[in-house]
């Protein structure tokens, strides 16, 4: 229902009178009188949802809605500054499980210098949610939208996608400093980060940008975790790298000279991969080793979908 | 648990390079560069807790969600710019539910000058909770925080209290207008918002600000909800007063010329009361009708307490 209902939500809120983005983006972005653009998110995740509790434990369930929040300030380039965190905590044994969480919360937020500043903690009769607000302050360059796509532009992602399920989905490394670093050096168009789905996430990007994408089906880097999932069928393994996200990898659409020069020099730990490019035509493209192009159906993980 | 688990918190939390308040006062603190101040608020509200969704509707939850988060940024006299709003909807009927929540929460967002920039839509196979982060900007006398009332300082009430449960911990007035009104004409030193009870709420604030405070039993504003509660114990409707909580009025504590000003002029649509005065000596304090000088034990609402 997330899509339909962004849809009505837009229709119904007000421009604000402050220059920012608002509904639609990986975050929102609000300037202070005199001050730099501040980049806001929050995400909600929830027990049986987002994580299973009872089999991952309350320190990686508390990382990860804390490193999925840190992954939308990547996607705007945005450099964390503090979160809020608040919890609805099942009661029984509630001030052990806050406390586990925030083991798996603090060192984070210190590795990412966002220290926890606010929030608020209740006790109910229903399962774990976690709500996550995290701030980041934009560089220079102002913050990375999910607009700027171009036709001509090159789309490159980092790192490997499909089969977070094996446990990536928990432990995965918020793109935080491969975006700010990317964002500083290279021009860079456009950013949104694998939460959904690599379909989904860039006919999402290629939407919001006016455009359509086209991906080469060869050149997407289909991970481990997804071969494995796939049990040696590369048309499965593709599938998982395609449809079922979580991967919080940064997609970027990028101009092409500095396209060549950021898969040249690979200035990041992490991969660089070229696997499309943005197109005139509106919607999602599969460009197959034939050549032939056909259309691709956006895929990906909803988390939670309405009945 | 809140207040142990907030002391613990504090504790683990590293104080970060920026200048704010952090963890403990109504909303943080934090100021972009070159920016005026910004205040942050997160509050998650749960069905079962904070509201009954099948006896109130969504539209009236949906508002005391927001109303709540405006309520702390009134208590630190900040201006609302902007809310995000984070849903966990039980999976049946999501969508329908979606929209009668934000029937409530748009037309106070739009009255508030807070429009909605962002969130997050989930569905699960639990109750409803909505997490609010509401955002505000501080005026030129910046944020006014728990921490700066003094011995000596006139504690003032806004409205009446008690008995909220009858209806009006739904659809209170969450005090903006008055917060910025007082802030910006008078000399105030300290202000809270009454959301767990009169009693806790000022413990806390005389707690921060390192002194005592004294409540003149007889001054307290009660409320003709707490009288109807009560059926006709005078006692009884006391005890609502100063325990029920979820007022959302504003606790002042101001120096005693401006309090002077302020009961005389009351400058207000809503009466201002004052209840009593801060003293050197820690703790919260009861003055009988008799003169004599009690320790009052703090009672309130903590909503959904731990087992």
């Amino acid at each position: 229902m997330e899509a339909d209902f962004i849809h009505w939500l837009r229709t119904q809120v007000r421009s604000p009178a402050a220059p920012w983005v608002g509904i639609g983006d990986d975050a929102a972005v609000l300037e202070a009188p005199g001050g730099a653009p501040l980049v806001f998110t929050s995400d909600l995740l929830a027990d049986g949802v987002h994580f299973e509790l009872a089999r991952c434990g309350a320190d990686r369930a508390g990382r990860k809605a804390l490193a999925a929040n840190l992954s939308d300030l990547a996607a705007m380039a945005a450099r964390p500054v503090a979160a809020l965190i608040s919890l609805a905590l099942p009661r029984q044994g509630a001030a052990e499980l806050a406390r586990a969480l925030y083991a798996g919360i603090l060192p984070l937020a210190e590795e990412y210098g966002s220290p926890i500043i606010g929030g608020d903690t209740n006790c109910w009769d229903a399962p774990l949610a976690i709500g996550v607000t995290a701030i980041g302050l934009a560089g220079p360059r102002g913050p990375l939208l999910r607009s700027g796509a171009r036709p001509g532009d090159e789309i490159l992602v980092t790192g490997s996608l499909g089969g977070s399920r094996l446990g990536r989905h928990l432990d995965f490394t918020p793109r935080v400093r491969e975006a700010l670093r990317l964002h500083a050096d290279f021009e860079l168009h456009a950013a949104i980060d694998v939460s959904d789905g690599l379909s989904l996430d860039l006919s999402r990007l290629a939407e919001e940008s006016g455009c359509g994408a086209e991906i080469e089906l060869a050149a997407v880097p289909v991970s481990d975790d997804a071969r494995q999932l796939a049990a040696g069928d590369d048309q499965a393994a593709l599938a998982h790298a395609l449809g079922d996200g979580e991967d919080f990898e940064l997609l970027l659409a990028v101009p092409p000279d500095a396209a060549r020069q950021l898969l040249d020099q690979q200035p990041l730990d992490v991969p660089l991969a070229r696997i499309g490019r943005c197109v005139e035509r509106p919607g999602l493209w599969q460009l197959a080793a034939d050549g032939r192009r056909r259309p691709l159906p956006p895929r990906g993980y909803l988390h939670g979908t309405a009945e």
